[in-house]
């Protein structure tokens, strides 16, 4: 019997109804999950590391305009791009995160260099972008980040003076993005990367770089990555939650994932989360969330509202 | 019956040893320990809150130059003080941090702000400046920080050419400092406070300030602060998992941050935690850590060596 292996993505959850996203923005955001999707399960496929599936699929999503996360990514309060990111190794802890990253094209590939390189967990502000440039990270400057779609964003927060969560009802445009992966060596992984919320003021730092909170792996129970109103995953550590409750109260994935998402978290939002036998959890308790998964369990499939 | 309070706080964990402490340093520093816990222990015996006495237990060692946070903060490798904090409510899960703080007075008060007036967890860097700033706070020049024990641990870290973890055995000073509470309502909180790791580099933010790490409270299960190698503490997600070990595995408080301290933490450290019904655990898996406590339940106590 060959050895499980699974991937999972997303693109953010949010309000996402038939009615709000029209059918031409529905197909870009497919094809792009897709194409996410299979780039990484030819890594895994190929022998690849579920590290490396993770980081090229979360690349993939940071380069594309239509996600929270590198290009693409909102705007803060003062008209700036702050980015987070956070990369775990289920095989032995090790974690490297960045927050408030605003020139570095891929903040996910800078938060391994920090797993790898740095002696640090977590390097934020002017010190990650510091770390980057001695280690010879291609920067950007603001305009490769900008989407008109996200600029409008800002203007429509700050007419209504209000600091908008990504996620809010009002707003049509979601996504952080996030992957998970077990590789056929059995090692999980899990990578988040986002902008944050629209009109956030400098210096806040939300759940995606917070192992345990939006990003987490433990080779004995699961990879996590969430999506949502960051402060909520913070309050209640969502990410290692599901693990603990797998690893202390004998809870399988799904239930464990579920129980996170709709009995636990104090707001809005949803993860993405794979085990060692290639087991898929995919809860969200928001209209819908990007996502895409494909496991030598399970069937394979691109999603993005309730009813797929 | 009186409802049972309780109350413990540390400054910090490391190679504690009597040969390393003369005996005046140890008196200081057994005095401020005292001091502290006799201001806190005032505040709940009064009928105030948990999170008050936190607070003020921190802000109280946090003034004191002998402890690693707040004045006598280490220095970083660019010869400033970036300090970093958090405060966490059992009650509601609400949560306050800072990271990379460089002339806030008291960053504990800060992290209370945060948690009550800002909307997010968690501030880093010069918003959280720009936050203090907007609230009133006062800062301070980096003199104010400064202790000539703090300037010959930079240099001896520079000269030994090494990123000095504040609590390896070549150092003689320690000292992140935290406190926990239980209070006569039932209500539990946290609170850490650190200038974090010698010669560190700029932009390194340790576990102090992430809820679930370094700080944790949940009226249901337990109360925790940390201190020791904070990246340690970040990869297991050590606080919140003495929580979940007390909720889903139901362990009683001194066997779950026993089992966390000296089975799950990949590295060197301890933290202090209170559960709803008084009982306090202090387990450290280092030679000393400053620490003490008074419950209604247990002997009150000051320690800082094994054998106390």
């Amino acid at each position: 019997m060959k050895a499980p292996m699974a991937l999972a993505l997303h693109g953010g959850a949010g309000v996402l109804t038939r009615a709000k996203l029209n059918a031409g923005a529905e197909r870009e955001h497919r094809a792009a999950l897709r194409t996410a999707l299979d780039h990484g399960w030819g890594i895994l496929r190929a022998g690849g590391s579920a590290l490396d599936a993770i980081e090229a699929v979360t690349c993939d999503l940071e380069d594309c305009p239509l996600f929270n996360a590198g290009r693409g990514a909102v705007y803060t309060l003062a008209g700036t791009h702050e980015m987070d990111a956070a990369v775990m190794c289920g095989r032995d802890s090790r974690v490297g995160a960045v927050a408030g990253v605003t020139a570095v094209r891929n903040p996910i590939s800078l938060a391994r260099a920090v797993m790898e390189r740095s002696g640090a967990v977590l390097l934020a502000g002017r010190g990650a972008e510091a770390f980057a440039s001695e280690c010879g990270f291609s920067t950007e400057p603001p305009a490769y980040f900008h989407t008109d779609a996200r600029r409008e964003q800002l203007e429509r927060a700050r007419r209504a003076g209000r600091t908008a969560v990504d996620h809010d009802g009002m707003e049509e445009k979601y996504g952080t993005v996030g992957a998970v992966a077990l590789d056929a060596s059995g090692n999980l992984a899990a990578a988040t990367s986002t902008g944050g919320i629209t009109n956030k003021r400098p210096g806040r730092v939300g759940d995606s770089p917070v192992p345990g909170a939006g990003t987490y792996a433990d080779n004995n129970t699961c990879a996590v990555s969430c999506t949502g109103e960051g402060e909520a995953f913070l309050r209640c550590c969502a990410a290692h939650e599901v693990a603990a409750r797998m690893r202390h109260g004998g809870a399988v994935l799904t239930a464990a994932a579920e129980a996170v998402i709709h009995t636990v978290l104090p707001g809005k939002g949803g993860l993405i989360a794979v085990d060692r036998s290639g087991a898929v959890a995919l809860p969200f308790n928001t209209e819908g969330m990007f996502r895409a998964w494909r496991s030598t369990k399970e069937t394979e499939g691109v999603a993005i509202f309730r009813d797929a």
